[in-house]
């Protein structure tokens, strides 16, 4: 069986996999269209992967085009590990339309949600008058409403959504869940479908947005959604842009529906130098890099080691995707 | 028997505590030398209590002198709750050398963490980088260490050490704790005494200065307690002022020991205009306000309820003081 993944990919578990995948042709991609066989160019006919890997690395050294194409052209492909948590993009669709299975990463999720929970906190907590003060010489008490008195809403609850409730409840703020299911869960005050959410929104004081971009949720923040958000709520988006209406967002913004928006993710990326978002005094925006924690790669790492050896046995793999989650 | 407290006082908390304190005689402090009972003035002389309750309001609103003034020149007094969590300041010494048991209060010990980990999560995430990028209309990606990969140390564990002890976890930092005893704690990776520090500082990212200002601790943060800071480590001080050796900070700070400091409390409070450490690009300066969130007094009267009614039963007060705690 051959292996594909990236060089930087196999150098950092290449002794980790040893042990278990001896048997394996491993095959690494270097460049848009280069790859090799233990360090020695190969031509790209050569490639016919089982099994691939797509990396963090691979994607910013520019080797992405060259693992999709040989895994899309492949005739054996029977698993690949990707770095991403949500499959909305349609390239996952057409590689589990040719039956290959798909295990998605959760090594972002911590990351993640020490973004959300430090920007959030971070608003909540009065630092910024601090240093206000602090820039002005001035002993000022600075009262605050505590992160313990705030309430929480998580639209979607995967491993990010979990991470993010960790968190969240160790400051000991009360905590909605909506899911696609209902049911109890540790963190949890309560956990909701979709159709709770008007009788949520008005009582949260931050909402995150953590869900799949799906038919179901594309454009799920809307005029509605805004509208029945508690005034001075902050919104979190670190789901996919297109569950925003971010015209819609704008007339919220103006009720302070909601009081500020931190945004990582947006309908179009990156993010166009004429959007008004970037220049909104009650939005933060950072460059969809909420992952961007030194911990992701090791966790990825972690997680396809543990997820090759598994397929090797035969074993279920962790974090396996259903067809259905990409409409199939 | 009498207990004294302030009217705002004795507002929030008058219908809790009817149920058990019917036969009291209560007396509330109104202003500088005005004391009144039912809300009908009487005159100083009449105020001699046996209980007595010291609140953040009575001492923002100039009450304290005259709370304090009667707690010392009573006759009878037998316990007093205090909204102080440290009791080094003098009075409280002479106060218990009266033979009168003082309560402590951890109402403020969530605020304070929330402060201690708020800053703690802002300055190691790129929060300010992420907010230049926006300003620049650029859009770039700002990888981080996260939380998760950073060692914190609490020097003081106390309930404010625990409260941050429990945050500082759910963002998965490992932790190690210096407390008077050593032993075993579930929020710690480990727990040590003092002598410890000179092994545990060079490991620690985060070092949180939590302990009460006693003759042991005062100046403990000396030049070579930051010269075994490992470079770039975050100092946060929400003990006392006399924990620090401002000097040796300075000189520590020119060689990013610590690389940050973040001070709510100072030798000299307020803060003089003319100190270094106002203008210092390396240090954040709050004005003594890490317990200001407004959970506290919720917080303080519940302790407060429960106290009295502990009192009145003859069961052991929560968070009593030893006489060793003001060297006695």
């Amino acid at each position: 069986m051959q292996l594909l993944l990236s060089a930087a990919a196999l150098d950092r578990v290449k002794d980790r996999i040893a042990p278990f995948a001896g048997d394996l042709d491993i095959v690494t991609v270097d460049g848009p269209d280069s790859f090799a066989r233990d360090g020695v160019a190969i031509p790209p006919e050569e490639v016919d992967p089982d099994l691939a890997w797509t990396t963090l690395d691979a994607y910013a050294g520019g080797q992405m085009g060259a693992l999709i194409g040989r895994i899309l052209k492949g005739t054996r492909m029977q698993w690949l590990q990707t770095f991403n948590a949500g499959l909305d993009a349609p390239i996952f669709k057409s590689i589990i339309a040719k039956g290959v299975r798909i295990s998605k990463s959760n090594a972002q999720a911590v990351a993640i949600a020490e973004y959300v929970v430090g920007h959030a906190v971070s608003l909540i907590l009065p630092i910024d008058e601090q240093r206000q003060a602090q820039a002005q010489k001035t002993w000022k008490m600075t009262p605050y409403r505590e992160v313990s008195q705030t309430r929480w809403c998580l639209i979607g609850y995967g491993s990010i959504g979990r991470e993010i409730a960790k968190r969240a409840k160790a400051f000991g703020a009360p905590l909605d869940v909506v899911r696609r299911a209902a049911g109890a869960d540790e963190y949890a005050d309560s956990v909701s479908t979709m159709d709770a959410l008007p009788t949520l929104l008005p009582k949260a004081d931050v909402v995150v947005l953590a869900c799949a971009l799906t038919d179901e949720t594309r454009g799920m923040a809307d005029a509605a959604f805004f509208s029945a958000l508690k005034p001075g709520a902050i919104l979190i988006n670190i789901g996919r842009g297109g569950l925003v209406d971010e015209d819609a967002l704008r007339v919220g913004l103006d009720t302070d529906q909601p009081g500020r928006a931190v945004l990582d993710v947006f309908a179009v990326e990156p993010l166009p130098q004429d959007s008004w978002i970037w220049e909104h005094p009650k939005v933060r925006v950072s460059a969809h890099t909420s992952n961007s924690g030194q911990g992701t790669v090791g966790r990825g790492d972690d997680l396809f080691v543990a997820n090759l050896e598994r397929f090797l046995k035969g074993e279920p793999l962790l974090n396996e995707a259903h067809p259905s989650e990409v409409g199939l």
